[in-house]
């Protein structure tokens, strides 16, 4: 599918967290037309803009298109879906009021199965799923701070995540966020990405948060980093059962990288520890799904999976008494 | 096997803890000979003895045979091993010096396989199990407080843990107990009766620490209490690869006890919160093993055993630096 029109596609913000403020940000600034959907820093926003403390080059945007409401959002032609996937049950009135006819939702966001239940909602051919390899963090209201990293390995969607080729629209996109100076992958399989991130956020994110531990204790002692190899292992069976092949050294890979990473705490303990609901669905519940589905059992995930719930409920249950 | 002589049999406490000053202590107030090896507490029991506060009846024993060393205790007929299993490596050194000739060395310790070690160290016709089922604390030095329950299983031993049926001298130190007030169950198997303890002790000792949580919150909480289900499953197949049933029924009643239960914190965790190293190898690994030789795994067992020895270790590295 191709856009209908070749002027300069306008972009959607759906949550100017971390991720969505810094991507849109740097959209805005190489001069596409951003419109940004803000919650508790709307009025900062407004009045402020946009402040990008950056390992590329700090920057300040005085004046951004803030939004409190959806609905006086104009339609666009790219929307991207940058809200915790805990919130995804919002996107059924979200996106009819801001993705144009033609447009796409490009969903930014770690985990398995988002790109079904939107293109529920959307329709099959009008959604792409893209990797983000960043790390950055909100420092205050419309305060980003990117440390490292920036990378978005863009795929796109085809019903029942059918591997759908290098698409038009892709490439169109690409060179939108490659303008705004991002690097950009493009993969012919968007659930083949999909598992091979998991390989990564299954283990190290379920564990950070059981073990209350950042990334060099887990790999130091010698019981959780084999339990890390172990849930790796059961990943590249999950992505198995899907069809999709996930390559011994990219998991050698992953644990090279990660022992060599300075102390890393993962975003599900960031979340954890700041009392916000874990996006434990998207990055445990759904895969455990789809491999059971195709008859195949991960039971070191789904212990740390119920483990998680746990933790969850009782965190948000202790916070609701505060 | 037969204890030579009829008199009045002599009791060895190796591990004057809360189990084991509970024991000795009902022993001598039945009028046997008990001789208490201590630690920490030598001083304070050699002057004032033995305080029990018990919900059967607070007593005192204000004499106890104390002593600081082995080499110091007389041969007894019966040793009772009371010590925290992972203080077994110093079985080797204690029971040559304690151990009669034609006396007995019982077990009265949690988890698998104790008893092929201890066999190996004074023969395979000299060592007996004993599961308990005691509530019981010390709350200061010589003063324990026995809270609840209080009843042992009684099991003989044999060579890799063959049925042993029931034997005279399993007769014999059950009259002995039963004269002071204990409960005594007589097990045929030992090995079933140490798998089927498991099906409560690996879920909810393991998950306690992990989790932070007490007993009725494990119950409370649907994914817990899922995976606690899940747990004493595999802890049913193990039992299985050793040529041991355990029924569901059995299984029932310790969900449906433990429910009932006052929420109650796991010997495992008081360990962990207290820095103590906790009892792994004894509880998880030996079962794991023990499977695994009979070519089973048991992977849900497997993530809490990494779990803990990651958590395990850590505690001790954090208390060495104290």
């Amino acid at each position: 599918m191709k856009f209908a029109v070749s002027k300069p596609r306008s972009y959607a913000i759906l949550g100017t967290g971390a991720l969505g403020g810094f991507y849109g940000a740097r959209l805005q600034r190489s001069g596409l037309e951003v419109h940004f959907l803000l919650h508790s820093d709307y009025q900062v926003v407004l009045q402020s803009g946009l402040i990008i403390d950056s390992i590329e080059g700090d920057f300040t945007l005085a004046k951004v298109n803030a939004y409190q409401n959806a609905q006086e959002m104009p339609p666009c032609d790219v929307v991207i879906v940058a809200l915790k996937t805990t919130q995804n049950h919002l996107l059924s009135q979200l996106l009819p009021l801001v993705l144009k006819e033609q447009g796409v939702v490009l969903v930014l966001q770690n985990g398995l199965g988002m790109e079904d239940e939107i293109a529920a909602l959307v329709g099959d051919h009008r959604v792409m799923g893209g990797l983000c390899f960043l790390c950055a963090n909100k420092i205050g209201g419309g305060h980003i701070c990117h440390l490292d990293y920036g990378a978005i390995t863009l795929a796109d969607y085809a019903k029942n995540y059918q591997p759908a080729g290098i698409t038009e629209r892709m490439k169109q996109i690409a060179t939108d966020f490659r303008n705004a100076g991002i690097l950009i992958d493009l993969s012919e399989d968007l659930l083949h990405a999909r598992w091979q991130k998991l390989v990564w956020n299954i283990p190290y994110n379920g564990l950070s948060v059981i073990l209350n531990a950042m990334t060099d204790e887990m790999m130091a002692n010698p019981y959780s980093r084999s339990l890390v190899e172990e849930l790796m292992a059961e990943v590249v069976q999950g992505a198995k059962s899907c069809g999709r092949t996930i390559e011994p050294a990219f998991v050698t890979r992953m644990l090279t990288n990660t022992a060599k990473m300075k102390p890393y705490k993962t975003s599900m303990k960031l979340d954890y520890d700041l009392g916000r609901t874990m996006e434990l669905s998207a990055i445990f519940g759904n895969p455990l799904r789809f491999a059971i589905q195709a008859g195949v059992v991960l039971p070191k995930i789904a212990v740390l999976y119920q483990q998680l719930q746990f933790l969850n409920t009782r965190m948000i249950t202790t916070h609701a008494l505060k």
